[in-house]
């Protein structure tokens, strides 16, 4: 039995290589699966509930897609703002009403340890699609796949060719670093297997203090730009994120930083041939629409490879995988 | 065939004796399938139409979850208010339309009678899952196969014993006895089996005269309290409910009722130890989280029984148990 | 395989009378399916994704039943306004990120040309469900599927039979003809066959002038009309829609036509006894309540064909049928 069967999936920080390696053995089954067949009955039966307390259509039909994939069902709850919520209902009582309904949850939530309340009262697996600024840790997990995926082919190999991948890796997260739930476990992630850290963001929104002392206490190589410049030569994997308007208190300030590292055809011609780029969507203005067809954009197949982690997810907390 | 195959489930005044045996019945064997193995497929291929006028997370998800364990599918339709309806379309239209899509109608909506209306132009059965001032009859089912289930265990026996099981039980109503649509069902189902009624709320919310003198007629017992600890000592179920400050005009009335009765910890500690205690949900403050660990506590599993009724009815409406 | 395995439905414009025979054949063993049985497998494991952009329950409702028919599955996305877009996604982006996840994409959008700029990019079959003045092809086919029932039975012949059923048949089409998508997509249809079209309509909301003169290029037969009186009497499908109160700057103008073509019994009683009553629904006032009775009364039947219309076109884009 695999150790995420009946367990909840809350933070990066649950997985070690020996997990991560299962749940990205497991997904590239579920690829195999999806792109021959389509679908399997692996998970018959099995009912997901999909409690969204703040919208979030990609997450929400990815997790809905994965578990129907499986021959599961989804009920999908995206109006909890409007129903019991409103009459003052807490999320304890909310969780530990739906529960009896499905066989495990999925929860996006504003709050800051949203999923960890819920998996503290809930008798069956949680999973967190983001609470608030604390973690989306199947974000995480699908873009440390879509590294490996770039990086190695579709058929790679054992534990020790993802190491020898991802050891030295020269990976830069760029935008908005501070606020980025995302890219912080990302980080984490990538500090397991020993890649070369280079944080590009403006002053304001550095990668925040207290994570790159953490991350460099375990031995991560970081490095902190200002510049995309500094970095774009060199690099194997850059990761775009959007710099949001509603982060800034003051427009100003906004608008000073927001043009500050879109990707166009300019950056792309002065960025390596093996690169990989990245982005966790949406994108406004990020990435010209240009780069798209530049095969070095993978933030499609990014998307998709999120159907895939979260097949693997599912089918391991089942039980029936891995 | 059982008596609800094909029919509507409009009002718990359809419900006998008989009949209610019967869903409860099929109810008990929807537990034990629910716990074994999950899901069934007795229910494959049919469609289900969820049609909402108004949000109820817990109800839709409820009967989302009940079809779906069943191996059917759901139309979820909790947008009405967005769409055709305020076009203008009759409620009529738009049960006549939708009903070409399904094979059965969930419907919730604000208006008494509201069901009915629906079920005079429908084809198809139609569920009521709350009309307004009206009826929630699945929700008064659910309530009461609670009271059989926490008093009788999981394997009750025949009608003799759920007769003997309710005759002289001693329930008590609390808190908003006037609008709550729910206790007048349940105090309805108790009435026919011979239970003792004791209502309990503030004299502005007392159980309506006429609701009283019907029942009285059919040979209740009931008596009014002011104050809880008239009963608490002596009480088999306690099934409090909410009061909500919607219902109230005047501020001040809503502020002098709503902590009226309160169950707590101490209150707990005078309840007999093989008490039953019950809440419809959503609750705010009624019962004191920390009441949640005692076992006297049956609310949850009073949600869990909702899926295993809902699960009964549907098999039943569609001809394939009971 | 049929000439839509695998592609886009975006308009009327790609359906000749060889390809509207297919999907008619189809569409009649699909109400043989659905009354008989209820479902198959023929879609089992397939995904499709319901992208509205707009509220419509019922093009979204029957498109959702459709697929679950076939034993496949959806993801529904009603929410779209309140997520990624109002992050400023562009159609393109979510169309691409979403595609990843279904087998097939059913779009509504407000804005003319959505749905081909959505299959612009898209590398599974897009489904137009309505794209603001464009087009809403689908609503075409079952109107013309249900005039083809209505005066052929449910087991016609061959394509002649269609043709022969088709070509001289006098259709009035009623209301505003202006601004309805429907009502152009089903001239085009009807035209095809031979059909003789007479518009009846306020001068303010006439058929438009490039569209009657493209017919009129193609050979067919329309006439225009300001009172239903001029065509009552001899007229084989009376087609009503409604004149929407938005559609009008001025609300003098809305309150002098909104009454203009209501039919009522009187209307009907006026009618030929062989007359095909139709409406594209919802309706407000436009068909008194009490001609729902008259068997010349098809718009529900109608909306029935909307589900085997949509089972027709989605069997046959998978591959499955035709």
């Amino acid at each position: 039995m695999n150790r995420l069967a009946g367990a909840h999936v809350l933070s990066v920080k649950q997985f070690d290589r020996a997990l991560l390696e299962d749940v990205f053995g497991v997904a590239r089954s579920m690829r195999v699966l999806v792109r021959s067949v389509g679908t399997a009955d692996l998970l018959k039966g099995k009912v997901l509930t999909n409690l969204f307390y703040e919208p979030s259509t990609r997450t929400s039909s990815s997790f809905a897609a994965a578990i129907l994939r499986l021959g599961g069902s989804v009920v999908p709850i995206n109006d909890v703002h409007y129903s019991s919520v409103t009459k003052g209902e807490t999320l304890e009582d909310t969780v530990r009403t739906l529960e009896a309904y499905g066989d495990a949850l999925v929860l996006r939530h504003p709050e800051l340890g949203a999923a960890a309340r819920a998996a503290a009262v809930a008798t069956k697996p949680v999973l967190n699609a983001g609470d608030g600024p604390g973690e989306h840790p199947t974000q995480a997990l699908l873009d440390l796949f879509t590294i490996l995926t770039e990086k190695l082919g579709v058929s790679p190999g054992s534990d020790t060719s993802t190491q020898r991948c991802l050891s030295g890796l020269r990976v830069a997260l760029v935008g908005d670093l501070r606020h980025g739930r995302t890219v912080h476990s990302l980080a984490r992630l990538l500090a397991l297997y020993g890649a070369e850290l280079h944080y590009v963001s403006p002053e304001l929104l550095r990668m925040p203090e207290p994570l790159v002392r953490e991350l460099a206490a375990e031995g991560a190589r970081q490095e902190e730009h200002r510049e995309l410049s500094e970095v774009l030569g060199a690099v194997d994997v850059l990761y775009v994120t959007r710099v949001q308007k509603e982060r800034f208190a003051d427009p100003d300030d906004y608008a000073r930083v927001k043009d500050a590292y879109v990707i166009d055809e300019t950056t792309m011609a002065a960025a390596p041939p093996g690169l990989t780029l990245m982005h966790p969507f949406p994108r406004v203005n990020e990435i010209d629409r240009a780069v798209d067809a530049d095969p070095r954009a993978a933030y499609f197949r990014q998307m998709e490879n999120g159907l895939y982690v979260r097949m693997a997810l599912l089918a391991m907390v089942f039980g029936r995988a891995g």
